[in-house]
């Protein structure tokens, strides 16, 4: 939907909208905070209908501040139920802390969630950005349908999210999915978690964007798949690796998660998806024992993050009232 | 504790426990049937007492037929509430059919719960033998205390189960925790499961016993472990390699499932573990971002399996009730 036929929409409803309690979600980027306004009383088995949907640019200084203003801008005079904000980076979501932003140094260590509880009079919640798109994923895209989903986002980094009945395992310690980092080849290139041969060394954005530049491509990873799309043989040999490990990184999760279906979606794995196609290839040939899933890409691209956070405010608001 | 204790404890009770509901645990293993019996209004948080405790031979004929008349008899005048039997192999656990038996073929594609719950008219549960042993090392064994550990059992296969709050998490296909078939070394030797360079064609019992035999070792793994304990060179190496391996498979586990604890057990796992205690100090020397939690050797040896099977008694029995 665009800017205008959201405004459209909102402008028509308004009268009806203004008694009604909403939820808000903030999907805070490293250069923009998107933001859904939803009824608090929408269906949670598909995607509502957005009261307001919008960008702003991400606060730099005093976001604290500025996100409670956007929010307050944004609910004008309605009922706010419930705000939920995704954040990039590590977040203390039990506590409503940014332990680490990746974009915002100004944020890592505050306790977010309780500033603009207090700011705004109405319950906060803080997420990771990966987990809400991955719930956006799971519930709403292209897992819907499917109760146990594994969703990978394909970018600069690899972040993975099991995602069961719409919520996120997070693991013991907060930091389970992890298959970006776990070893594909022994003999590998250093990854920048200190290990060697990690996924992330063969299909990270950098690592892709380095080994084209090797083989003499301009360009980065898009014009890397140009090129593969088009024959090039080193650019071939380049995405075909890639998807190799990427389908390595799928067989174990197989043999140790065993998901019910497995989303891929980032920057990476837009279409024409062929990262995607060729590791959905490559699992299948290779697969043994493993029970592989529907593999298929991610369908609600950069707005993935905005939806999980409206889907968490809404359940929220589900065992709250 | 001992049969001759078991007995006496058994004697001491026995008027008292006349009319008090009991439930059975039945663990099926290749060679002989353990038995525990228990009060149904037995504490969960800890092993209980068992009113019996033995074994009998496994059947190999008419097994449905054997297994009643062995539960018939430990029952003796009891009020038995519920039977859970452990088999190894594949069980379909939501139907009690054994799939596949790995040391009784006359079971394979049997309703043996059925058959067995119209036999002694009581309710009866068919479980997977690892499961049965995971969910006792997890709430009784090692894992005691700790929400969300991960059993791993190390013999001629390797056997994995995450087990959270007392449940095997199984999967979508019921096929999760399969750590002994995630690639290791990707230039390794074949698997029985069709690739190549798992986890057990490295630390599996036939490989170490291959290994062995190779430098010129005799015996099986428990005189490598020996020859290792005496510092000999040859089966150093081979252990370290084994326990290098169990050291990646569990860094892979850390980071895609985060477990609370990780508990070992198994034939090749028992006292004095040298295989744990060298992986232990390989994961804590490679860990990077992991977050490592507790790594122990299994406590409850072979009687996990038969504790198993009466700790899902008696949650079932509760769920029931
Ligand atoms: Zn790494
Ligand atoms: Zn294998």
């Amino acid at each position: 939907m665009t800017a205008l036929a959201s405004d459209a929409h909102r402008g028509r409803n308004r009268a009806g909208d203004r008694d009604t309690a909403v939820v808000l979600g903030l999907d805070v980027g490293g250069s923009s905070v998107k933001h859904l306004l939803a009824r608090a009383d929408s269906s949670m088995s598909e995607p509502p209908t957005p009261l307001a949907r919008g960008r702003n640019a991400t606060p730099i200084s005093a976001p604290a501040e500025a996100l409670a203003a956007i929010a307050e801008t944004i609910r004008g005079d309605r009922a706010l139920a419930r705000l939920v904000l995704s954040i990039p980076g590590i977040v203390d979501e039990e506590n409503g802390v940014v332990i680490r932003s990746a974009n915002i140094p100004a944020l890592d260590g505050s306790p977010l969630g309780s500033q603009l509880e207090t700011a705004l009079g109405v319950p906060v919640d803080v997420i990771n950005d990966g987990h809400a798109a991955a719930v956006a994923e799971a519930s709403w895209g292209a897992g819907a349908g499917i109760d146990d989903v594994f969703v990978l986002a394909l970018g600069t980094g690899i972040a993975g999210a099991h995602v069961i009945d719409g919520r996120v395992v997070t693991g013991a310690h907060g930091s389970a999915g992890e298959l970006g980092h776990i070893t594909i080849d022994p003999l590998g290139r250093a990854c920048s978690c200190g290990r060697r041969g990690c996924l992330e060394t063969i299909i990270g954005a950098p690592a892709l964007r380095d080994a084209w530049t090797e083989v003499g491509g301009r360009g980065g990873p898009e014009a890397l798949f140009e090129a593969f799309a088009q024959g090039d043989g080193a650019a071939t040999a380049i995405v075909r690796r890639a998807s190799s490990a990427l389908a390595e990184a799928i067989l174990t999760l197989c043999a140790v998660v065993d998901p019910g279906g497995i989303v891929i979606g980032g920057g990476l794995a837009q279409a024409p998806h062929h990262l995607v196609t060729l590791a959905e290839r490559y699992v299948r040939e290779r697969a043994t024992f493993h029970r592989v899933p529907p593999i298929v890409p991610a369908t609600l691209g950069g707005w993935a993050g905005a939806n999980g956070t409206v889907l968490t405010a809404l359940r929220r608001q589900r065992v709250a009232g």
